[in-house]
């Protein structure tokens, strides 16, 4: 009851504070019954409720800045910013985004969605602040996972520039989306456990009293040789040696003891680290039992826990799993890295029988990249699991690390194309460019499962970097007969016309659409030739020229157009003076957001209808249009 | 006289450790003469001849593995292997690299040139040699500077996963190369200045006592209590809060003192870091008066320190400089943003005229890009300046935090195409590729000095993220009447002729050349049309458009093929079904290595020679090959 009197920013403040426990018991049972309906980013929203709140209870959202990173335990923020209906619509097409997004409200400082960024956009937000003379809060809240990204540390080195208040609120969960690793975990596990944390356990008053608060506690923890600070900051020494006042850490389920550590946070000129322990899927007990599988979750039954659709038997991550398997007990050495997508990547299986083959580096796409290429250089096989939009992260390394150097690793390039309901900051429609643009690079994309398996056996012999791009979700199995070898450079044909009206060039997942345009096309008594490209690059130059006197080629890819294989293939069409009517197929040069995969394609005319519509029209018009 | 006995790897060996400070005075004469003869990177190698000498003879480097973090220190490196001779064509085509090349000398274990690679690749060695059961050393040597960039922290982040030994060496001159910034830094200098590091100065032998040798230093410093780890590691801390065993500092221009250090390091189980102080531009009174003019040096007297050659007075760096100064004057929200590049991007005069809105982030691209997006969201005007080839790192931030969001960040891409001398890692001719890849994003590239200015004022007043990029080195000053008004997506006619036989379609750069062969070919009676597309994205499709009836069209480039504007615009032709013969003039897909710009842009075919003698032939044998 209390949550239907927050109907826009600040409405909060109404709620008394004896009241602040049943709030949070109120949104967490509105969180738990919209997400089992609608599906969505669970574990992490319920970590985040009383930190929300006592964001919102401190600060004034219409005017100070809360910039959330990675953005997925943002749903209590956008309750409290009178967002509440925007849950019926949650991430479906036209409908609440499950990230920050500053087009939805004047009370989403910043979109996010990838990690790490709060920090720099956050920094960036107070200097201008500063230079303006103007005066507002600027707060970054970040997760301990987040924390391990290169771009955050970057941030945390530039933080003590600020000369303004700036506060990083660290959200520690102990994990991110799998668990937590590295020397920065080692670190954090220290601070945990300090003897302050037991302190605040058991006695919050007296713990609260040993942190001074007002305006004089920059000064107080400024003293290097105050007492206060010994106690206090001990075990933040990592960030004072930065320059960054360390507070903490508080319990982030008790509202009013952060509303407290804020007070005191907001004092401090600089930055300041407020650090504050919270648990994922707190107050679901199926959430807290097994926050990975409530991370982001389809829709599920409240009362049991239990996922209401049964779940993809055939999934390529799934398949990726086997085929490491397969290729871990083939080749002693095959090794795995992810950068904290074990469970999404398919790796756990690896992790548990190769223990010592698998590396989860934490959030760090960089360093996974070139951490495989020295195991690349010292004699082992590397498969790096990246999903396609974290990948970007990487890029140079691919192309400095890797690729200058023609070293062979795997990449596994999971979630490529439309991934649906994160959005725009997920989607995978930028690798076909950004990798066949470099040099040495082998960019292979299977049109369904049992490509996908010949592609990874491939891979095991082969000596250069390798790129394999595969969508999120179910495998296709259909078309299984089409299973000639794999030879470097060489496309498939699926379908062979006997004229030259059409042809259909695909990649990966768009051999699918491809095959069921031409077979309504044959319905219709228009044959066409299909080519599934398989290799993004090289392409296969020799069938693309085979090509050429035809008089419609249709190119269909699950990328922009932009540096995609469809210009690649008309600019060699171009080259060669094919007369061709080319259509690229491809995303349009802007950014798709959430929505469900089948809609959004449909939407951007990716899906086999409009196509064949095309192709119907072009195969039939061609008369009229020669002329 | 020693260095002349040093013909090969392990041939340091020979000489007496009495005699380590001549052969030190003979290195650093040997670099000072052929890098003033050649040109090249001096204070780095200057600032680390002892700490190369005293790694080749604390570990055997053909087994052991050496990485050398960026690489343009390994100077002394390459003397040491027996690459003397390598010198006199030191960075020259076909001649020696100025950076490690697995190419190059089995004793170099990792191809470098970006900054903060080494201890990612280095814990890849040292994990692939503990899985293979192989025995050797693995040593990343990394200076203070490449500390700041994130992947750096993203490695250390992970070393405690290495359960061998791994040495990773500091290289603390306390600068990159410009000032070093941000909170490591700061730390970095209450290390510097610890009660060790004096007593060390002071008593060399009185304080290696302190540091405990042989087996058990594991054992010693793994104890917590121990007071030896007190005083030892105390200011060492972030390192130790990773897992990471601190041994420094020492002094980095004392041969002995570091052989001792390194066979301490040796027997650590597990990463440990030593960390080293050492000089830029040791021993060369002018290089060590300003390492900064030294870093990368073209010839010069060595007697006076003077260059002998006049510098460019018009590099576009330099009128960068002076736009710079404008905007800042003109428009208070300007700020200006750089990653350790403050001089080599021309905004060190911006810096000192406008201290409050010029930030410096430290060898961090994707924190610059990210923390902009920041400032633009608050309402600043910001202007990131990055390398071509460094922005590389920043493509997720780019794509991600600016163009998502549609910010107004401006890019100044400075050393876009050829570089030249430094070789594969430093060409910046991806960007066209992977920046119109990019939704929302507009990039521009100017074909001379004026263009360039006008494009900086058109900068001023774009609402969204825009990106300029321009070559290293002279700007030009050509065709100064072609100065039409820049407009949005609008190319500019350079040249119109009155028959359709041949067009010329260029961006930036390659402009020039355009009009160079347009001029030859009129001279043998052929009117060719030139257009300076001035916008990569988005291309003036109306103008290509125009072009649809034109016999040939040739479109210049100074970046890759794949993903450039020469596939983008054949594509839309293709698709306007256009008959044109279209040839793109552009980087041919595989790595550019060093060697003199002109060398290699003949080399490549894209020097007006070799393009007039494509395009009279196509312009003359029209007629043949049409049959």
């Amino acid at each position: 009851m209390y949550l239907e009197l927050i109907k826009k920013p600040n409405d909060i403040q109404k709620i008394s504070p004896k009241n602040y426990k049943v709030l949070a018991r109120e949104i967490r049972d509105f969180l738990i019954e919209n997400v089992s309906r609608t599906g969505g980013h669970l574990s992490s929203n319920l970590g985040a409720v009383e930190l929300t709140m006592a964001i919102h209870l401190s600060f004034d959202l219409t005017r100070d800045k809360v910039i959330w990173d990675v953005g997925h335990q943002s749903y209590t923020h956008k309750l409290l910013t009178g967002r509440k209906e925007g849950f019926k619509s949650l991430r479906t097409r036209g409908g609440m985004s499950g990230f920050p997004k500053r087009k939805e409200s004047p009370c989403d400082a910043f979109d996010t969605g990838h990690s790490s960024t709060s920090i720099s956009a956050g920094i960036g937000m107070a200097q201008a602040r500063d230079l303006k003379g103007e005066d507002y809060h600027v707060i970054s809240v970040i997760g301990d996972g987040a924390l391990t990204g290169g771009l955050a540390f970057e941030a945390l080195n530039n933080a003590s520039a600020v000369k303004g208040n700036f506060i990083i609120v660290l959200n520690d969960n102990t994990m991110s989306i799998s668990e937590n690793v590295g020397g920065v975990s080692t670190f954090l596990g220290k601070m945990r456990t300090s003897k302050i944390y037991t302190g605040i356990k058991e006695s919050i008053t007296g713990n609260l009293r040993r942190i001074p608060s007002g305006e004089d506690i920059h000064d107080v923890i400024s003293s290097a040789k105050d007492s206060i600070k010994q106690l206090v900051v001990r075990d933040g020494m990592m960030f004072e040696d930065m320059d960054i006042t360390y507070l903490g850490p508080f319990d982030g389920h008790n509202t009013n003891q952060m509303i407290k550590a804020f007070r005191s946070a907001k004092q401090v000129k600089g930055p300041v680290l407020v650090h504050v322990l919270t648990k994922k899927g707190k107050g679901y007990s199926f959430a807290e039992a097994n926050p990975g599988k409530f991370h982001g979750v389809d829709p599920f039954d409240p009362q049991t826990g239990k996922l209401l659709q049964k779940q993809a038997n055939f999934t390529y991550t799934k398949l990726f799993s086997d085929c490491m398997m397969q290729l871990g007990k083939q080749n002693s050495n095959v090794v795995a890295i992810t950068a904290a997508m074990a469970d999404g990547t398919g790796l756990s299986r690896f992790s548990r029988h190769f223990p010592d083959r698998f590396f989860d580096v934490g959030i760090a796409e960089a360093h996974a990249v070139t951490f495989a290429a020295g195991l690349a250089v010292a004699g082992m096989k590397p498969y790096v699991a990246i999903y396609s939009s974290f990948l970007q992260r990487a890029y140079d390394s691919i192309l400095h690390d890797v690729c200058l150097q023609n070293l062979p690793v795997t990449f596994a390039v999971d979630r490529a194309g439309i991934v649906g309901k994160d959005g725009e900051t997920h989607q995978g429609i930028f690798d076909l460019s950004y990798l066949t643009s470099i040099p040495n690079l082998t960019v292979l994309a299977p049109k369904n499962a049992y490509e996908f398996a010949q592609m990874f056996r491939f891979s095991n012999t082969f000596q250069g970097p390798l790129a394999i791009r595969y969508p999120r979700g179910e495998a296709l199995l259909e078309y299984k007969s089409y299973n000639s070898k794999i030879v470097y450079g060489k496309a498939e044909v699926m379908k062979k016309s006997k004229d030259t009206t059409l042809a259909l060039v695909s990649i990966g997942s768009m051999t699918k659409i491809a095959m069921e345009v031409a077979d309504r096309l044959e319905n219709e008594g228009v044959e066409a030739t299909v080519i599934n490209l398989r290799f993004a690059k090289p392409l296969d130059l020799e069938c693309i020229r085979s090509l050429k006197n035809y008089k419609n080629i249709f190119t269909l890819e699950e990328n922009v157009k932009s540096g995609g294989i469809g210009e690649q293939i008309a600019a060699y069409l171009m080259e060669l003076r094919s007369r061709a009517k080319v259509k690229i197929c491809a995303i349009p040069d802007r950014f798709i957001p959430h929505g469900c995969p089948d809609v959004l394609m449909k939407e951007l005319g990716l899906d086999a209808d409009h196509i064949y519509e095309e192709a119907i029209k072009a195969a039939k018009g061609l008369k009229e249009d020669h002329e």
